[in-house]
């Protein structure tokens, strides 16, 4: 039972869950304000991490939790778009990223494999939403996949149904503009049973479990 | 920074916290209905456990998530009192437990640790709670120590103001009767921030953090 899942999806009451215009100054476009309540500090647990344990920093831990592999857009890699530059690029993370599995990058410009030290290798495939889920699978050990997003990646995959789990974050806030997440899935909730709580916070946290 | 943390304590809403009349057929004795909206199955991550993701369950994740160490009550080790009878018991949980690390079981009458192939070794001890805990953190590689009760371990630890995480879980039913954990606490939470959340099963959560 290898699941695929959705974790700190932050979204805005407009419905978007990211910023357009993304750059290297601004990785998340103009939508800064859609991650002002995550801390990512909180992504591999709350041992470690200074700071109270709070709702919503006890939800983002669920991240990692027997997660074998990430399946990623490539707007979440990098800014660049059509051929990829020789410009040395090894995504936004630095030296260590956060991911400690394969991540498998899905691009139409296939290219050989980045591998960090910290156990993180990107692998940029070209294919359908159930081809790169295949190849994340074959190395994820039996683990879930964790679908990383963006938004756009995220809808395609809820298009084809192989969703199984997602933990949705509705923010207080209006964007008026970014990549919306809904577009195109009228009444993708009846796919799913959802619970939702409200945070202390604000936010909203929805667990989608996908009917079986 | 090694914290003192308290994790999925069920407390009803007379304030008990466990049954009394513990014995071999009732571990936690007539208290069964406390935990049941517990499953174990997820306090190692939900990855690997069939069953949707809920917010009960999310919770339940934090239990493991950068403890190095656990104390516990003798209660929680075993039903029997006095001197220990030479019965070869070796705790509740049969060949494999799910503490996977060194678990001081506080009591009058020390004796030899017992050791268990998955990484847990019980140390019966007697002392005060601050001994106890000094000998926790020793081992604990700087990871933070688990508080898992029973109710009078916690109480006696809250008394010495040694509890910085505290996750409760205050469940809709009355017990009458049992251990209670409130006894002699009178305004122990003017000592800590506390959050609440209500969870769609009807229990609430609350997370206490101690003030600094």
């Amino acid at each position: 039972m290898s699941r695929t899942r959705v974790h700190n999806l932050n979204v805005s009451l407009d419905g978007y869950a990211a910023g357009d215009h993304v750059s290297l100054d601004a990785p998340i476009g103009a939508a800064g304000k859609l991650f002002a309540g995550f801390d990512g500090r909180f992504i591999h647990g709350v041992g470690g991490v200074d700071g109270p344990v709070t709702l919503d920093r006890a939800l983002t831990t669920l991240w990692g939790q027997g997660i074998g592999a990430e399946i990623m857009g490539r707007r979440k890699f990098g800014p660049q778009t059509g051929s990829w530059p020789d410009d040395g690029w090894r995504g936004w993370w630095g030296d260590e990223t956060p991911f400690r599995t394969p991540v498998f990058v899905m691009t139409h410009h296939p290219r050989p494999p980045i591998e960090f030290a910290d156990g993180t290798t990107f692998h940029f495939v070209d294919g359908s939403a159930h081809e790169v889920l295949g190849l994340a699978r074959e190395v994820a050990r039996g683990q879930d996949v964790r679908l990383g997003g963006g938004p756009t990646t995220i809808r395609q995959f809820l298009e084809a149904d192989l969703v199984d789990v997602m933990h949705l974050v509705i923010a207080p806030i209006t964007l008026g503009r970014g990549v919306p997440l809904w577009t195109g899935l009228d009444g993708v909730e009846e796919r799913f049973t959802v619970e939702s709580v409200v945070s202390p916070s604000g936010r909203t946290h929805q667990f989608w479990n996908r009917r079986t």
